[in-house]
């Protein structure tokens, strides 16, 4: 392809209203273009890596033996009527009328469609197991969409739905898909972990997030050298030290101006694995609860949701409620004389001698002990696993990396089926609902989280496998040089022959703005020829992640480049 | 592909709900599930259809040098305000509102969306001309959709979109379209034709539509030997002969109960060429209008529209209208004292000692003379034309054809352009609008076509490029004979090895299910084994178009697959 004959829309300036990396790079790069909030265009150069995901994906998909078929974006309302999920769904769904004022929705997802088509079209238990998948534009109205295509409202999803007449067949294709979710992000050249996730409101046994590693990512992955992997929402706290006797008494100390746990560690020359801290939450029965936690460690929402104390979702309670409870402020509270549960995690449950908020404001106290000074608490697991932290199945200490999420596998069960009534007939010619997993890929997010994980000051870095073009071929002088001219068409000629996908750069233009393109839409290998270098017979070679470039013979410069695609 | 791994849903039963034959058997076939009025699933099978036609669709638009991009489907309200459309388009625009009240719509074309891109994305004349192309979910909110995915509300399109400094390089884009379409008609083995076309109500200078040929298609067509070819509702009659000199006198003679052209030509022994039929429209000014057609030829609705003084869209007048008007029902209306215009086409203008109503109940007129029983009427050219007649370039006499619509290549012009001020700097940095065309393929409608022009009382017969599988391997007692079961596995491997797309059927049926169930889908080639012929090393092969089937020897049976997939 020659840029003369391709939309190149490199913007010289980062857009104002880009929020994540991929978003200005991508904007920036001239692969997206937004429409409205949410919503963007793949342009040519976009297009190229969006496909490229695409088939990796789908041919990791048929290998699995799963089938592709095609499902409607616009779906009826009476489908989500009969799973119960019109109602239950929100705002996120777009719900809309036709011109007989019959109402549908623009599908976020697809149980519904596909659980309607497989109870129509599959009759037999011999027909099980059988898994479907689509690649398909769907929506999501997000209240504040932002981050460009990581949190796009419109986007590009492959999901996969599979069907079992027992657990157990389930369990195979649960571990097939895991195993082609991980060939995928493989293939994809991208670095990435399997997580153990929570199964959230869509309920079900069992749950694996695929999250691509990045600094940027929302979420944070606790994962040891041995494979232990989960998601930190998930990962369960390794079981606190034995508590120690009592040893001070307990004194009450002035801290004037003293509110968060750094401030008073530091003034009162305590670590911070001695303070207690106290959250003060509101409860299910609309009264307050105080969660309590070793000063270095952090609350875990998704593990205190568990909680039945706690009130879903999740509310911390207001200055106000603080001060008519206690009498002081947040930065004073503590768990003496509270009135209400007190829940410590287990690590602050096994402190003694500790220091937290006198519930009087400038004052702390020191030298407080459970079942002394205050009663013993309930305990249970709500905070935060550390790195170093060992992994909970003995697999060595943990690291923490955020991640991305771009894949989810789910064990749903029985949900869906039992609502709409999907069954086969079993051996004995009796009715067995279907037992089902759901397995999806956020295809235009993958490309995003590529983005997000490879990248430098200029520009983005794309793995091989998604990259837009393999090659860049930047002549100096095209236009004005004869000798310049036929050795690049020469070498094109030669190269797209060999069947590398070059991008010619053939603009008149400066050598600088080719080389800040080339290196902005990250294309992973680039070839310069100039007259200088012809002369010795010469072509300069640079991989877009090195610094450095390196002479190599014009002679050999197609069989370098196949070489170097071929990683050799 | 084994069956026993694939969603083979055919039905023994024809659909109940089905209107034409591209519906009925793609239902019965298992290719297509329906979901709500005019919105389909794409069950494995047909998706595998769908597929092949997509990839010649983007062979081709490729291989013109167009850039294919992802426009989204959600569009906002604003750019339609920009061009005009929202208030104009019309209850088929599925119209949406998101969470915040702001209005959107299911893009049922992409002419706004594109424009806006060009605006921001293309600066320079040196950047055109350019060509954009997209294969994606449109839809558009039909009142009564119907036919299956002949007329859909939900459907996917190819759209493309060109943009020019000046005429002369559109019409070098256009004659490349044009070329294009008739490149992705052949490749896919459809008999079709390309029409000049009305250009409608979306204005611009020059249209073709591309017609596959097939007797349930909405359109007649008319072409010739020599190359003429145009929708009939464009293409003009040929002059009428001259008008003889009056011979007879006027008369009223008695049709008690005749009324249509046939009973009164039967009555009096009058050919049909001899009588002028008197249709009653409604006026542009409210009033009402005669048209005068020879009995043996029809109204052209889309040429009658054309003249000034009819109303849009044509209303033909009530028999209320007409009793009120002229005493008579419409059997007996006629041109004689009408209180109107009298329009007369060509060939009826041209008529001497003529036959029409007596716009009196149970009497025509005989021997009626324009000039000297009533006025000379105005004319024009308001009829079809006729097979035989002559193609007015010349080439020949026309044959009449029905077509099904499936592409549309269309000159815009500046509509759109002006509107959304799409302009690039041309060579002396003066701002220029940029002259558009658009070239629309309904991919998911060519499936239909090709299967309302390809089938017979058996099923599907696909051309071998839209084929589902190229071959179908049907064992008999596979599941019983070891010989079988071990030739179908050695024939199944040599076969895919081949690169040939089978489908095994491995089913347990009885061999007349799985045949009839092969022909019904239309695999093109057949393989039958079974044990008797393998005593001899024989298999049955028998192409999906013809009665018979042949023995041919085992052993030769990958090569003669492969020389008849290859036509030879």
């Amino acid at each position: 392809m020659r840029t003369s004959r391709f939309l190149l829309a490199t913007l010289r300036e980062d857009p104002s209203d880009a929020e994540v990396i991929s978003q200005r790079l991508m904007l920036r790069a001239g692969m997206i273009s937004r429409l409205a909030a949410g919503i963007y265009s793949w342009l040519p150069l976009g297009l190229r890596v969006l496909r490229r995901a695409e088939r990796v994906v789908r041919e990791q998909m048929d290998a699995t033996g799963a089938q592709e078929l095609l499902m409607p974006a616009v779906q009826p309302a009476e489908l989500w009527q009969e799973s119960a999920r019109w109602e239950k769904y929100g705002p996120e769904l777009l719900r809309l009328k036709d011109r007989h004022q019959r109402e549908f929705c623009f599908g976020p997802t697809h149980e519904e469609v596909i659980t309607d088509i497989v109870r129509q079209k599959v009759s037999s238990y011999r027909q099980l197991p059988a898994c479907f998948y689509q690649i398909q534009t769907k929506f999501r109205d997000e209240i504040r969409p932002r981050f460009g295509l990581m949190r796009a409202r419109e986007f590009l999803m492959k999901d996969a739905y599979s069907f079992h007449r027992d657990e157990a067949s389930l369990d195979d294709t649960y571990q097939a898909m895991h195993g082609a979710y991980s060939a995928i992000f493989s293939r994809l050249g991208l670095k990435f972990r399997a997580v153990a996730a929570d199964t959230g409101s869509i309920g079900g046994a069992s749950s694996h997030e695929f999250h691509v590693l990045a600094d940027s990512g929302e979420d944070a992955i606790a994962y040891s050298p041995g494979g232990y992997a989960a998601n930190v929402e998930l990962a369960p706290a390794p079981p606190a030290p034995p508590r120690p006797a009592p040893s001070a008494s307990r004194e009450s100390v002035r801290t004037p101006g003293q509110h968060s746990i750094a401030e008073v560690s530091a003034f009162l020359n305590v670590p911070p694995d001695r303070i207690v801290k106290t959250l003060i939450v509101r409860g299910a029965d609309g009264g307050l609860v105080a969660l309590l936690l070793r000063g270095d460690h952090e609350l875990n929402a998704v593990k205190a949701l568990r909680l039945p104390q706690i009130a879903q979702p999740l509310q911390f309670a207001t200055p106000a409620d603080v001060r008519t409870a206690l009498g002081c402020d947040f930065g004073s509270v503590g768990p003496v004389d509270f009135p209400g549960p007190v829940i410590a995690d287990h690590a602050a449950a096994a402190l003694a001698d500790f220091v937290c908020g006198a519930n009087a404001d400038g004052y702390h106290l020191s030298g407080v002990n459970f079942g002394r000074d205050l009663p013993e608490p309930e305990t249970a697991d709500i905070r935060n696993v550390l790195a170093g932290e060992p992994a909970p199945d003995g697999s060595g200490p943990l690291a923490i990396a955020r991640g991305i999420e771009v894949g989810h596998v789910f064990k749903l069960g029985t949900v869906y089926s039992e609502k709409l009534a999907c069954t086969v007939l079993d051996e004995n010619g009796r009715d067995a609902v279907m037992t089902m997993g759901c397995y999806g890929i956020g295809v235009s997010r993958v490309v995003a989280a590529a983005v997000e994980q490879n990248h430098d000051a200029r520009g983005i870095v794309w793995p091989q496998a998604l990259a837009p073009f393999e090659v860049a071929l930047v002549p100096i002088n095209l236009h004005k040089s004869p000798a310049v001219a036929e050795a690049t068409e020469t070498l094109y000629a030669q190269l797209t022959a060999a069947g590398v996908d070059v991008l010619l750069d053939d603009r008149p233009e400066r050598p600088g703005v080719m080389f800040a393109d080339m290196d902005l839409i990250g294309i992973p290998h680039r070839l310069v020829i100039g007259e200088r270098g012809l002369k010795d017979g010469l072509v300069e070679y640079k991989a877009r992640r090195d610094e450095e470039a390196q002479n190599i013979p014009l002679a050999e410069a197609t069989g370098f480049i196949r070489k170097a695609l071929a990683g050799v």
